[in-house]
């Protein structure tokens, strides 16, 4: 059973980043300069990719592909401490592969990193609420509407995708894996850590405000 | 449960409200003056968020986030008038501090208030219109489609920013909190009475139109 | 129960044609000449528009809004000729209406006709192969896929604007509504009875087709 | 029932290959030159046609389009050797025809051949990853979450479209068929085999993987 949870981690972060970075490549390069029409494309891919592989794999391990969502899972005390650990790391190398994968398909050099800054207070709100959104979506949709948790998910970051100024990555690992890549989709190794502390201080708030909000006792 | 109630209102609205202005920024600093791909990208995130919004809090407030609606429900008799005017000033605050917290991810002065007319008859045609397609649309599909609320919502309004010559405010709450944004998705305050007398009218006659419709005995 | 099922008609007639007509105006005004970014606006909002009314009204009417639906449900002895024939009246009364709120909402001249030409052997074909989809998509889906019928027109609708070269109006009540705008989504008088000619077979031809398709025996 | 299976076979391979190139006929004549927004337009439409197209008559055929998808039901046992021969010569005569149709619409010549180039490490890399991705996604989905195949299948391609170099074929049928139409989706005759055998590589390796990854015991 771990076996297979890990493996499923594993694809489905190869595919979900290779997708962030690959159709960040692909929109930038035929969108003629109109970043907008580039983000569609980006945005339309990911929230696509992000419902099918969560409905695939979900069952499976979670589909997390994501240490925060893996984070609020732990402190929940849904995961145990190593099997946690095991999925960042999982989520990390595998989610490594799938941009260097989306590299070699588009024929750029495999080995990047991003020189693009993104840092800043509001870009660092941006991050601190994205991460909560998701976390909340996840979290509340699980207990309420649980056929709608694909369907949330792709949404959720589609839409937080143009409503942060960040264009939401709301993923420690994806924010390390698009370091590595210097294309539409990269963030400058310096500013990962910044990303990372809102990310993970948006899902640790949403962990408690889910508790408030869904106790079935008031 | 009352206050669990009022939490669910507040982060839909905040996340509504943002979502609406945030995209509105992004979508209008990056589409290089082609408007109507500005308003894709505002049309996707208002979209997705709202299905992902109701989904999650529906089961929890009734994932109103819009006075019009609960003003329908508070018709309906489905609903108390204390805790309707709890909703609205919920609504209202919530939503407020959601367009707030746009303005401070993009890097805006928190307090604005917008220059943007929008007024006469073809545009509050276009809200009443909107205010009743909408209101319609939620007590029919909760009526007989349950499973489709939150998409059919979310696609509702994807639909009415595009057929209505105001964009589809369709909600009191949001045209106030909007007033409040000299952005892409702004109405000059002046404005905000023509298009909330237009949106209570439109829920008014939804309803009644409703018992109409979908009463069993002819 | 007929009175209610032709007001179904009428308000889905009224905000099909209304929003078909409304978002090409508003698409053709922002696209900067973009027909393709103006066509993606009309797209988006006509195929989420028809999700939302058949899955809000369908469970009244059956949610036609379209002759050759309803020629085909009246073939397969599914509803009576004097209820087919009110349904039509409906239709187009409601969805000339709905055009002309259209008009109005865009500070028009209610009372157009259009001077753009449809017409030639390809765009016939269009049209026939355009109905004959959508006609086997409705019966087809009724009767292997009962939850998907919202989605699946809807879906298939936005996919024919595309891949028709009349952008498959597949609707002869809304053809003759069309024929109404002189705006994006108008067709001139002169060429409504060739489209309504190819509609017809595609439905009539559909309707043989489902029957060898799905008949449970060989 | 093999006639109806194969009818159903037929209908789909027709709409999903005329839809796949009459939609890029459509978005690339409108687009002005900007790819992006074309590639959006095909997207949309080819995502959505596919959708429609398995809800309708997956429950018939199973749904395959391609060979690439037979063959894996080949392997698994779940299709015999006559039948999945006639499944894809259906999918190739069936699918040549849905493209000549598309051209007829569009009136062009019926007899074309592309000269566009697709070939090199990294569009094959991109056809392993997108047929591997999409055959996993259908015995995956089938497996754990039935009610998300069609919208999976439509979401994956969707996605796939995007984040790889070839804008993912997918599929031997489509290959051979999309050689045939000098239009926006064409490929060089010359390109056809690569990019079939990496479609054939990532269809078996999948299958195999699909074994490992949801085999209950483990």
């Amino acid at each position: 059973m771990m076996k297979q949870r890990l493996l499923a981690e594993a694809i489905g972060s190869f595919f979900l980043f290779a997708c962030v970075v690959g159709s960040g490549v692909m929109a930038e390069g035929l969108a003629g300069g109109n970043v907008a029409v580039a983000l569609l494309g980006n945005t339309l891919a990911t929230g696509a990719i992000l419902a099918v592989l969560i409905a695939m794999l979900g069952p499976i391990s979670g589909a997390h592909f994501n240490p925060a969502v893996t984070l609020a899972f732990r402190i929940r005390g849904e995961i145990g401490t190593r099997e946690a650990l095991l999925f960042v790391l999982v989520q990390l190398c595998a989610g490594i592969a799938g941009v260097w994968a989306a590299h070699v398909m588009f024929d750029l050099p495999v080995w990047q990193y991003s020189i693009k800054p993104r840092t800043g207070t509001g870009q660092w709100l941006g991050e601190f609420i994205a991460t909560f959104g998701l976390v909340l979506t996840i979290l509340g949709t699980i207990k309420v509407s649980k056929a709608w948790v694909p369907a949330s998910v792709g949404l959720y970051i589609s839409a937080a995708y143009w409503f942060t100024s960040s264009t939401s990555f709301a993923n420690p690992a994806i924010t390390v894996a698009r370091s590595l890549s210097n294309t539409f989709a990269g963030i400058s190794p310096a500013d990962v850590l910044g990303f990372i502390a809102a990310q993970l201080a948006g899902a640790i708030v949403a962990v408690y405000t889910f508790r408030v909000l869904y106790t079935d006792t008031d």
